[in-house]
């Protein structure tokens, strides 16, 4: 039967060791957070960081989303976080995450963070493509940069599973990776002119109120933004680069689409053998993501809605190719929030607390 | 912790007797039907029906939900259908439930029906209200109206829990009757004037394709329909003027609105006794519902959202006082597909096997 | 043939004195009063009026409507603008219109104020509801609320038409006093119980990006909000007492709708006379606005939706009647930035120049 | 002023011989014509085809769009429709058209047709698209598809001018062409590699209801269709190629949005010059259309939402360059039912009876 009652079967102790901490807790990424963890069967919620709301109890601001004990939301204060939790997830603003982990790491408070701060190797690149945020928060964790565990659990998972911090991937980034890395990895598709158009809802922009995101701006319409500039560009490129051995230079235009959540990739690449099919395609990724309830392969032929995994920690992937022109195309389907934000971050901690990685985390959707 | 948790500490045998049917699977009610049992501890889905679809997997028809043993849809065959399950879920057109329901008592299987079809006391009643139905079908079945129970949970769970039939409530008289009936019961109101205002998601409509609800035109708009014709008006009376002792007639006027999910009801009342404050009804509300988790009671000046509840089983309530008018304004917001209908039809079947009424079902939302 | 043909026919020409100003030009009011009225063949926009893009062209501000000569917009200056308009329109939060309208009157600028400033007939009953504001502005201008006109145009068509000042009514207000006040007129309902249910659209909360008005929040949902409470409550109260010649107090309560445009009230009354159809009330409303191409009765049995008149300045109009509870039930459907706002004050401004009402005001949606 | 007033200083003389058709008015292909033409100064509506609604009254059909006189909507008969009209709109299912459109000619009514069936320069092509349609419709009239003239106007001016027959592009091509077009026709970018990633509205599934197109189904959700083997993919490399003088064989895949209205089109080219910049290409796009008021080119850094053409026969196209990869970035946005369909078969109108090419058509949205 379904992932509920699976998890019943198995029985992993609750032990004290998994206590978490949210910090930003009333974002989306916070709330995202607090309702899966709230549901899961290894974890316990154990403090609240928020600014905004710091003083309240959490059902006076979400009365949507209950908790246990509906704890109070408290300022992120390291000694504090560091009594009452062994893990935090961090949900802030770019740039901010940076103040907080390295005292949360020296309390041994192991971090999942949902920013980009730790998400490039190296400091220094992240100052080139977070410039603002970099003129505005001091830092010199460079150590750290390079610590940092990049957060795609089904290609990172050891390294998840022994890291003290992970950066969690953008949404994005993780939607068109996991569609894209193994083509690259195996040599598949040519390392030049990929082309990722992405399509997402606008709870990826968050919930602090900006003019275009209001409901009468953002429905009924579609539009790119970010066309050449985009953060993620430099994201997805790292790991491509580092998946394929070799500069990965691509093509990112997201667009944003009139929809509470999901978010979907379609990626173009040309395949270096004219002769594979759609199918041979279709068996490398089954091949690959075998192992892993949180990846569905679709058949050759059907293409994915944000419909179908919305709610949850699944990516839907589908594959076609073009003979006429050698293009393979690759389709890519997440919940941006879930799978694409807060619901990856719990796997990453599943897996640090040796769990399954899929543990506790819905893969089915409530259609329509 | 949440609901998940608190199941798991109890411990009902998953026994034999907990087998259903679910007849009409692909429908919206159907749908919701396969994916909350599917992920329920107590029961198990051992036989799809379904015309349309009769002869494929269910993995064909939809790919955004999964069932363990991917279940071939079948026509309904009364035989086959006592052989596979002990209960059966109905989620057919109205008028044809009721050529089938005899056959499945008749084979000792309990049925929760969906349709109108044994919502009211008498055949006749159903057939003033009906009437293109009861031109259709022909119906002889007096005494399974009178025999069936009216599946409002919070109000009929002792005569539930015996039925043999149980016919499931329409959404517009779920959200309604639960605002309506603790004022009607402790006659707190006039039971005259009384005013429902409702608003409902478009997934009411069904899934056959009906112009009306496409979204080129059912979006960017909102529109009353039915007005003072409604059938749901008849059903909101009868229990009405059961739980009141008297005669009610009132008025009920839905509206169509652009979303998927969700049903609101803004129900009017003049109060009997003017100085009674918002506060003391809240207190009627929690007094009578403080048993029921499917039923939670904002503060008040707290009005509810149709999101809040979104894909749970829950209804949230709300007062609000009018000292210059002396009037008692109701608010509740419901799930039209799970407390509105899938939902509560399974709350009905954990009444019927013995379980606690909430059983297996979700309380909590996935916000926004 | 259409409105637009209609226009050409006719000669009004194109003086010297219908020149406007527009202050607030780029919050949804200004907006849309600029798109109106760069269309329209007998006014010139001759100021635009904005704090927040003061100093910026209009192009940079709104690429999707373009205005002739590209004016720059300006801070409110009282002497400017009486130099370059005869006409102002205000589109300024509560308060902050008060604190200009002397300014523009004295210098013979006839105003069109679409906030709720001069909307009640005494400054103090001003004051009593619009409580924060009228703590923050200090205003003694008793005079103004006494001269100033409600402007209603198939209400106050006379008074409009000499009036320096008026009063745009909200939105609300307008649809449900166009249905409500034929039949408080004619003495044909009780004055006591009536009952207003209306549902808006989330552009009626501004352009300022609040939380509750992001697609992530209002998207899929509907709520209540104001209930009891709302400030439109007491406007629409002071037209009907001043109609019927006796004091009405009513209940108002609004929804949000998942919607950018279009706002439906849903009217509840008692008929006096319980023999009147349906037929009967369709008659009175009819002969109220048998000369007003503004108002569109629809035939008995069709009901409004917003969308039917979404982008233009038309109120549609249902009557139904349920003879089982003598209750008369009245359906008003604009857009609540056109009927319901900008397009209202053009109506005025129109009249104030001696045209038709409906002059180069658009009455024909594009479907769907 | 705005195009309202531009149109009012010419006076083209309203002569008899711009008497239309609409044949599948009721569709919103058809809906669209009346609503456009009906406020058109220069034509005039003299005959409803529709086969569903035949024998109704125009109001009974469509109570939100008024037309003057109220015509009965009848069968398409040739001999009647050559009585009444000059031209004919032709808004039917692809392959219909085809039955009808020789009848018509050889009684002298000039016909646009919304449909498929004359896009192509041969019959064998059109064939082997519309496979299904070619089996259903028996056609020999290899004559026409020659002599039609591809209507997008700002390409084929001359030849609509003087064509007896036009062939209406589809929503996509429209889009696409559009920007594309320009590059091509001046050498700067390669034929190879051209991709095509496009997003539309649920409107452009026509008005027949199905399943996918209903708002429970189609909302909250983004999803590609048709991917590699879409129709419209061989109707825009015929074109690209006639317009680069040699064969183009492009990706193109379309999107379905959570929307009513709207297309875009993002293309993605290798441009042939690594140096060109941004600023460069839009100088190309604006020397090529300085005299098409249809044609709005943004400023380089500003990119199009289809909001901003809603409801307009308006294409607003933005370029961007990426040198590091050397790709062109063109995104086009339109109307799919107006520059994308009914729009633009109105601008052949006005060509073919030597009118201003954008006379009558809306230019203008109502933000938001």
């Amino acid at each position: 039967m379904g992932e509920l009652k699976e998890e019943k079967a198995t029985s992993y102790p609750k032990t004290s060791q998994n206590k978490v901490a949210i910090i930003g807790a009333t974002g989306y990424g916070g709330l995202q957070s607090v309702r899966l963890l709230e549901s899961h069967p290894d974890f316990l919620i154990t403090y609240l960081g928020g600014k905004r709301s710091a003083g309240k109890r959490w059902s006076e601001v979400c009365p949507f989303t209950s908790i246990t004990q509906n704890l109070e939301i408290c300022d992120a204060v390291p000694e504090k976080i560091a009594d009452s939790a062994d893990f935090a997830i961090l949900s802030l603003p770019n740039g901010e995450a940076s103040q907080l982990v390295p005292e949360l790491l020296d309390r041994n408070v192991r971090v999942v963070d949902l920013s980009a701060d730790y998400r490039y190797r190296s400091l220094t690149h992240w100052s080139q493509v977070y410039v603002q945020e970099s003129l505005k928060f001091k830092r010199g964790d460079h150590d750290l940069c390079k610590e940092a565990v990049y957060g795609l659990p089904e290609w990172k998972q050891h390294e998840i599973s022994e890291a003290r911090l992970v950066a969690s991937p953008g949404c994005f980034p993780t939607a068109s990776l996991l569609a894209l890395l193994p083509f690259l990895n195996q040599g598949l598709v040519e390392n030049e002119g990929i082309i990722i158009d992405a399509k997402t809802g606008t709870s990826g922009g968050g919930r602090i109120p900006k003019e275009a995101m209001l409901l009468a701006e953002a429905s009924e319409a579609i539009s790119p933004y970010g066309v050449i500039g985009h953060r993620h560009t430099s994201e997805i490129e790292q790991l491509s680069s580092e998946v394929a051995g070799k500069l990965i230079q691509l093509q990112f235009t997201p667009h944003l689409v009139p929809m509470v959540r999901g978010l979907l990739s379609t990626v173009y690449c040309r395949l270096r053998d004219p002769g594979l099919t759609a199918e041979d395609c279709n068996t490398v990724l089954e091949a690959i993501y075998k192992d892993y309830p949180t990846v569905e392969v679709l058949p050759v032929g059907r293409y994915p809605s944000t419909k179908w995994v919305r709610n949850t920690n699944k990516v839907m992937l589908s594959v076609q190719v073009d003979n006429r022109t050698s293009r393979l195309i690759l389709m890519s389907a997440v919940d941006n929030l879930v799978k694409g934000q807060a619901g990856q971050a719990i796997q990453s901690l599943n897996i640090m607390a040796g769990l399954p990685l899929e543990r506790g985390l819905p893969l089915e959707t409530y259609y329509p």
